[in-house]
């Protein structure tokens, strides 16, 4: 009654969850999650649930939100794939394209799930430093990776690539080009253009920022037939269940409610940004709910102790890029004014 | 911009989803959905999520599921797995332990996930077929797979095998030993008790068809310390939505009106298998909460067709083994009256 496991998952560091107060008045702005509710549309879904909608098994292809997506993108609906989460997507993709001969590639610094993706998978990962431009790099063109993963606005840097650099990306890569545009709600621009100019591109979308729905976990992806396909081949059969596929298709319809509290997060992102400059940070333009702001002294990881005291949680990466920097989610105009409060207190 | 996919992948046939019928007053009694609604306290549940329950990222760990579970199991929480439907912890479970060079093997016919399974992680798959008194056979025991799956009560076949003869195949297999009991909420008998004595069982368990929950995706699995772990290092973060933790809470901590549901199937069940046995079919004994019954005249196919010309919807299986033999799930006592009175009317 020996056993063990594949020698990728026995090498596996074990999951560290990100942290989660129980305390409901903590100001969490730490996960970039989104400070208002979700649409009242989504509560009455939810409500409406009949016993035949929990009994039976739910729809295969999610047919409703793609009615409702593939209007708002102008897009065919069999063009887009549904997911628990956007995570579940990343690991589909990862899945049908890599494998130990066929390589992951992405620049960095970036959503830390990339890495972990590609060691469950057992496949070699190409990553590319950014240069300070936060364009993209030169060799991300010569990877030979057969899955090349932009995050695009970036995480955790909140840069923005734009359109016409990643359509030269596309047209000269060999393999798929996955665009996360998880915070694209934010940004100026998006990649839906390109979907019908390049049969590589996928783009991943989710329902956990601008939608506030990240307790919900939904996600959807957009690209060619060919690749939603191959996803749609090794997915669970029901891998959506009933009552995320109602309230996901109800925030995404209320399209006038999420319109208007991502412009309160757009606003509230440029007095942040501000007040941190003054405060002595280094900030990056942000195109996301967040802002990776920089600075010498004192150290960043003792201002994310001492906010922390305060109730106040904020992001920090004990990474050697990323060490004298915090991400700060963009919160309601009064979290802001706490959190700006605060840090007045802090800095000396 | 040329692109492919995995070999494996590319060879997978396309997904063909199971027969859905879209008019509510159908008899859907083909794919083993329970007949009866969800607890009342699962449409509480439902009713009582909060816009914080949905806009923050989901419980990592399903906290309170683990609690109400490891009470009613009298187990530690910790060596509890929840996952988006039973589906998703087979898939974890295959990864663990399966690759190109590490078989799966299970005895046939049962639960046609595996082989898709296997199929998707690119590992060897050992298929041992039953005998005619669906007991362990013989060669499952020196298969050397790392992974070796038990369907008990199995599926399509209904059949239980005994608590004594797992353990002893625990006892001398190498590699992890899956006893998937999704039906065993209508069994005599399940393998919790093995869970102290053997590090290497995983049990799975599906909230789908005791608790009427199919639609709302959710199962779990329990095991040693080691193999939970091991799942838990390559699931997805949030892979069980707030929604969905929260229904799941509430229909297992509900077990008075669940046995109460499981003990009219089970009624219903005998009776079905007696009204079959007149109509000349060779009934299976069953321990789930479908039947397979077996016909040599007319065929099994026919008599589904003209069921679902008379908006009556079960089972049946294009396969050598299984043409011959018809899966009907166990409705309700008004769903068999008509069930049984069509039969008559169908049959010469």
């Amino acid at each position: 009654m020996s056993f063990d496991f594949c020698e990728n998952v026995e090498q596996l560091a074990g999951y560290t969850p990100g942290f989660q107060p129980s305390d409901q008045s903590a100001i969490k702005i730490n996960t970039n999650e989104n400070p208002y509710p979700p649409s009242p549309r989504v509560f009455e879904a939810l409500t409406n649930l009949q016993a035949p909608d929990l009994q039976r098994y739910p729809r295969v292809f999610w047919d409703e939100f793609r009615q409702v997506a593939a209007e708002i993108h102008d897009i065919d609906p069999d063009r887009i794939i549904c997911g628990n989460g956007g995570d579940e997507l990343l690991s589909l993709l990862v899945r049908c394209c890599c494998n130990s001969q066929r390589p992951l590639a992405y620049p960095i610094p970036t959503y830390s799930l990339y890495p972990v993706l590609a060691r469950i998978q057992n496949c070699p990962v190409i990553e590319v430093p950014f240069g300070s431009d936060y364009r993209i790099p030169t060799s991300l063109y010569d990877t030979q990776a057969r899955l090349t993963i932009l995050c695009n606005p970036n995480a955790p840097t909140g840069t923005l690539i734009k359109i016409d650099d990643i359509a030269d990306l596309a047209q000269n890569i060999q393999g798929v080009l996955a665009i996360d545009e998880a915070y694209v709600d934010f940004a100026e621009n998006n990649c839906l253009s390109l979907l019908s100019r390049f049969d590589n591109i996928f783009i991943l979308r989710s329902l956990s920022k601008g939608y506030s729905l990240a307790g919900m976990r939904f996600g959807y992806g957009m690209g060619s037939a060919r690749i939603i396909e191959a996803m749609i081949k090794i997915k669970d059969s029901y891998n959506v269940n009933a009552a995320t596929q109602a309230a996901a298709t109800a925030a995404l319809a209320d399209q006038s409610y999420f319109r208007q509290n991502v412009k309160k997060i757009i606003d509230q992102r440029q007095r942040l940004i501000t007040a941190l400059a003054q405060l002595g940070f280094d900030v990056h333009p942000s195109q996301t709910n967040f802002v990776l702001a920089a600075i010498k002294s004192p150290p960043a990881r003792i201002i994310h102790e001492k906010l922390a005291e305060k109730n106040i949680y904020i992001r920090y990466f004990d990474t050697e890029d990323l060490k004298d920097k915090l991400r700060i989610t963009v919160g309601t105009a009064q979290q802001m004014d706490v959190l700006i409060r605060t840090l007045r207190e802090v800095l000396p």
